[in-house]
C-alpha cells in the first residue's frame, strides 16, 4: 500500500507507509512502521475523519493522506497548493484590477463525525489555533456520537422597497399587493428556467409597512425564493427587478432598491450535540465541574453583547475558513449570522449550551446559513471545487450542515479552552511561533524558537530576535525591542 | 522611462511604457504611446492613485505599475503571487495541520484620496465587483475632494468574568474592586514591557452588573488597553488572565472568563465623504436626484434589519478584503462591526447618508477597527507586510483609517447602482464570465463568452457551454441544462 501525493511540476515523489514523515524526531526515512502510522492507515481505509498522528506529520505527508482519503486524482491534487492553484491569470477573470494573489493557508480539520458521516473540513484561514480548536471540538463531540445537523430548505429573501404610496396609505398598498400575490410570484417564478424545474423558484411573498423612517412611510415586499444548490444572489436580484415595475404599477408607489437579503432566516442551519461530561474532564478537574463553567460561560454571551459579540466571533472562526475553502461568500454569511444574533432586540449567542438530567453536556447553534455548492465562486474559483469534493456535499444544505457543525465545535473547543486553563495557555505557544517568525525566523527554525520562548515563559519580540541569533551560533545583531 | 516588473522565476520581462498590454484590442505592441498611457505614466509619477486605463491593462502590466508606484523591490514583487507568495511551508508554520495553501485573487482598488494621502488600496477577495466598485465609490469621494477620517486611540476592552460573589451582592462586589482599581490596573499595565513604554497599557476599568443571567448574578470587568500599533488580542488576554486572581481576592467571587472583546468600541474608526449632485448625474438622471435616492435607500437600512445586513454585508465588502490583504483578522472586524449596529437594541445601518443645504450628498461611517501593523498575522504572514506597504499606513490607526474609507466608498458605490441601473445591470456582465468560467472555458475565452452572452440577454449556465462550443469552432458536447 503506498500513500500518493501527485504533483504536475515538481517533487512528485511516491512515500510507502514507512516513510511517512513526521515532526516527530523519533520518526525517520528508516524507522520501521509505528503504532501511529499503522493506525493511520488504517483510518485512511476506513475513511475515518480520527486520523491519529495526521497533526504530526509534514505539511506533504498531510498531503499524501488527503488524496487518498478523499480520492483526489492529479489535477485535483495540484490544486492543493502551488503554481497550479490559483493562476494570476484565472484571478484576473475573477475580479477587477487584479494584480497578484494572496494566500490563506489552508488545513484540514479532523475529528468530524456529522450525521454519522465522518468528514474531513478544509479551511482557508490566517490564525493559529482555530484549525486545531475544530478538530478538538469535533473530537469531544465524538464522544457523543457526533453531531446532528438540520437545514432549511434554501430559501433567500428578496427585497423591493416602495416609496411615494399614494395618500401614504401603506394598508391599501399592503392589500393590494396581497390580492395580485400569485401573478406577482408568477412573474418571479419565471426569471429561471432551471430553478423551477429542480424545485425551486418562487415561494412566498410577505408585506412589510414601515411607517416611520427618516424619509416618511414605505412599504417592503420580500421574496421568498427557493435557489436549490446556489447561495442565489443573482436569481434572487434578478426575480426582484422583474416584480418591481408591477408592484408599482399595482401599488400606484415608486420602487427603488430591489436585492436580497443576506439576513437569511429562512435558510437557517443548526447544529446539536452532546458531550458526556467525562470526556470533559481535564488537568484533574471533574468533567461535570467543566461542563457546568462552559454553561456559566456561555450565559455571559446571552446578556452580553461585549462577550457575545467575541462568542460569536468563535463560532464564524470556525465558519468562515469552510465558506472560504468552498468559493462562498463570507461577508454574507457573517451578516447573515450577526444581524439573526440581534434578533430579539438585543445582541447575544448563537449557540446554547445546558446540561442534560445525567449533567452531560449539550449545546446547539442555530443561524442562517446562505452557502452554495454551483454558482458564484464555487464553480470559477478552482480550489473551491477541491474544497466541496473534500468535505463531500451533495447539495448547499448539505453544505451547510457540515459548516453549522464546524461552528459549533470551534466555540465548544474556544469556551473548554476558556473555562479551565485560560486562553493564552495555548495561544502563547502559537503566539511564540509567530514572534519567531516576525523576528527573521526560517520556518523549520520558527518552532525551536517558539520552544525556548515558552519554556522561559519569556513570549516577547525581543527575546525571539535573541533567541534566534543564539540558535544560528552567533550574537543576535538585532536591537532588542521588547 | 520603463515599467519595471521583477519575478523571480519566469518572465522576467521589462517593459516600455509603450508596450504595457492592455485587453483593449486597439492596444498592440507596435501602437505608439496613446493618452491613455501617457496619462498613466503621469499619473505613476505623481503618485496619484487616478490611475488611467489602469483597469484595462493585463495583471502582468497591472503589477509592473504597482511595482513603481509603490516602489517594491524584487522580494516584494515575487510577493504579488506565483509559487514565491505563501509556501507550504510558511503554511504550515502558520496553522495546524496546513495541507495547502488558498488562493484569493489580490485587486487593486484606485482614485482613493483620503486625509489628502493618494492611497492604492490592497484588496483580497473572490467576489466580481467589488474592487470595481470600491474604486468607483473613490472616484465620487474624490470629486468631493476624498475622504475625510479619524480613528480612536487603539483601546481594546479585555472582560474578566466574576461568579459566586458573596450573598449575590454585586454592588459591594462593584465597590471593592472600584476602591482597588488603581492596584488592578498596574498589575494589567505591567503585563507587557512594550507597550507603556510606546504609551500604551491599561488606561482604564468598569465593573458591569449583570443581576439576571440564565446561571445567576454575574459581574464583569472591563480592563481598557491600549494596544498601540497591534490588534492586541495576546496582550489584552495576558492582562486578563492576570488580574483575574486579584479581583477574585477582592470580591471574594470566582473568576471564569478573562478575554478581550472584538466589539471594541473604545476603539472606532470614522470616515466622511461629500459628494457634489453633479457628480452623481447619471443616464440623464439629475445628480440631485440620485443623491436623494440615496438617502432614501439608506433609509430603509435605518429602520430594518433585513435591509441592514445587506447594507451593511456591503461596507465589510470593501473592508474584511483590505484586512485581508494586510494580515489581519476580519471575524473579529465582522463582529465588531455588526455587533455595533446593534448597540440601539436594534439591528440598523453603519452608515448615515443625507444631503447638506446645498442638496449635495454628505455621508459617514463609523464602526469598531481592531486591526493592527504588528504582530499576529501581520508579520508572520509575508503577503501582509506587502499588503502593509501599498497603503503605506505608519500606525494601526492610520490603517483602520484607510479601511474605513474604503468601507464607505463601497458602500456608496452600491447605493449609487442600487438606486439607478440596479444591481444585475452590472453584476449581469461579471455573472456571465463566472458561467463561462464554470463551463470550462479557459481564462481567455471566458471574455468572449460572457460578451454573447450579455448581448443575448440570455446569461445562463446551458448557453454559456453552447457558446463556448460554438466559440471552440465545433458543436459542443455538453448537455444543456438550462
Amino acid at each position: 500500500m503506498t500513500l500518493h501525493l501527485a504533483r504536475p511540476t515538481a517533487q512528485r515523489r511516491t512515500m510507502t507507509t514507512t516513510t511517512v514523515s513526521t515532526r516527530a524526531p523519533a520518526a525517520t526515512l528508516s524507522t520501521p512502521p509505528n503504532p501511529t502510522t499503522a493506525s493511520l492507515e488504517r483510518a485512511i481505509e476506513d475513511r475515518s475523519s480520527r486520523l491519529p498522528g495526521f497533526h504530526r506529520l509534514s505539511a506533504r505527508a498531510r498531503q499524501a493522506v488527503l488524496v487518498r482519503w478523499a480520492g483526489l486524482d492529479e489535477a485535483e491534487t495540484a490544486l492543493l497548493g502551488g503554481t497550479g492553484a490559483l493562476t494570476l491569470e484565472r484571478a484576473d477573470a475573477m475580479i477587477e484590477n487584479a494584480a497578484g494573489v494572496f494566500g490563506l493557508p489552508l488545513g484540514i480539520a479532523t475529528n468530524f463525525r456529522i450525521d454519522g458521516r465522518d468528514v474531513l473540513v478544509p479551511m482557508a484561514v490566517e490564525e493559529p489555533s482555530v484549525v486545531a480548536a475544530a478538530s478538538f471540538g469535533a473530537l469531544l463531540a465524538r464522544a457523543g456520537g457526533g453531531f446532528t445537523t438540520s437545514a432549511d430548505a434554501p430559501v433567500m429573501i428578496g427585497q423591493v422597497q416602495l416609496l411615494d404610496l399614494p395618500d401614504d396609505d401603506l394598508d391599501r398598498a399592503a392589500a393590494r399587493i396581497l390580492a395580485a400575490r400569485d401573478g406577482i410570484l408568477d412573474v418571479a417564478h419565471r426569471q429561471s428556467e432551471t430553478l423551477p424545474r429542480l424545485g425551486g423558484g418562487a415561494k412566498d411573498l410577505v408585506v412589510r409597512p414601515f411607517r416611520d423612517t427618516p424619509v416618511g412611510p414605505m412599504l417592503v415586499v420580500h421574496i421568498h425564493y427557493d435557489t436549490r444548490d446556489a447561495m442565489g444572489a443573482n436569481a434572487v436580484n434578478t426575480a426582484c427587478e422583474a416584480v418591481a415595475p408591477l408592484l408599482a404599477e399595482v401599488t400606484g408607489g415608486r420602487v427603488l432598491l430591489r436585492i436580497l437579503s443576506n439576513l437569511a432566516t429562512e435558510r437557517r442551519a443548526t447544529a446539536r450535540c452532546r458531550i458526556p461530561a467525562a470526556a470533559l474532564a481535564r488537568d484533574g478537574r471533574d468533567g461535570h465541574e467543566v461542563a457546568q463553567r462552559i454553561v456559566e460561560a456561555n450565559a455571559l454571551a446571552v446578556v452580553d453583547p461585549w462577550r457575545a459579540a467575541t462568542h460569536n466571533k468563535g463560532i464564524l472562526n470556525g465558519i468562515d475558513p469552510v465558506v472560504i475553502a468552498t468559493g462562498n461568500d463570507w461577508r454574507g454569511v457573517e451578516a447573515g449570522a450577526h444581524a439573526f444574533a440581534a434578533r430579539d432586540g438585543r445582541y447575544g449567542s448563537l449557540t446554547d449550551w445546558h446540561l442534560d438530567a445525567s449533567g452531560d453536556l449539550e449545546g446547539s447553534l442555530e443561524l442562517p446559513l446562505a452557502v452554495g455548492i454551483v454558482g458564484g465562486g464555487t464553480r470559477a474559483h478552482p480550489q473551491a471545487a477541491l474544497g466541496l469534493k473534500i468535505i463531500g456535499a451533495e447539495s448547499a444544505q448539505g453544505l451547510a450542515r457540515v459548516i453549522a457543525a464546524v461552528g459549533l465545535a470551534q466555540n465548544l473547543s474556544a469556551l473548554r479552552a476558556l473555562v479551565c486553563e485560560g486562553i493564552q495557555d495555548g495561544h502563547m505557544a502559537l503566539h511564540a511561533r509567530q514572534l519567531a517568525l516576525s523576528a527573521g525566523a526560517e520556518t523549520h527554525e520558527a518552532e525551536a524558537v517558539a520552544m525556548v520562548l515558552v519554556a522561559e515563559g519569556a513570549i516577547r519580540a525581543g527575546r525571539a530576535a535573541e533567541v534566534l541569533g543564539e540558535l544560528r551560533g552567533g550574537i543576535s545583531g538585532r536591537p532588542t525591542s521588547g
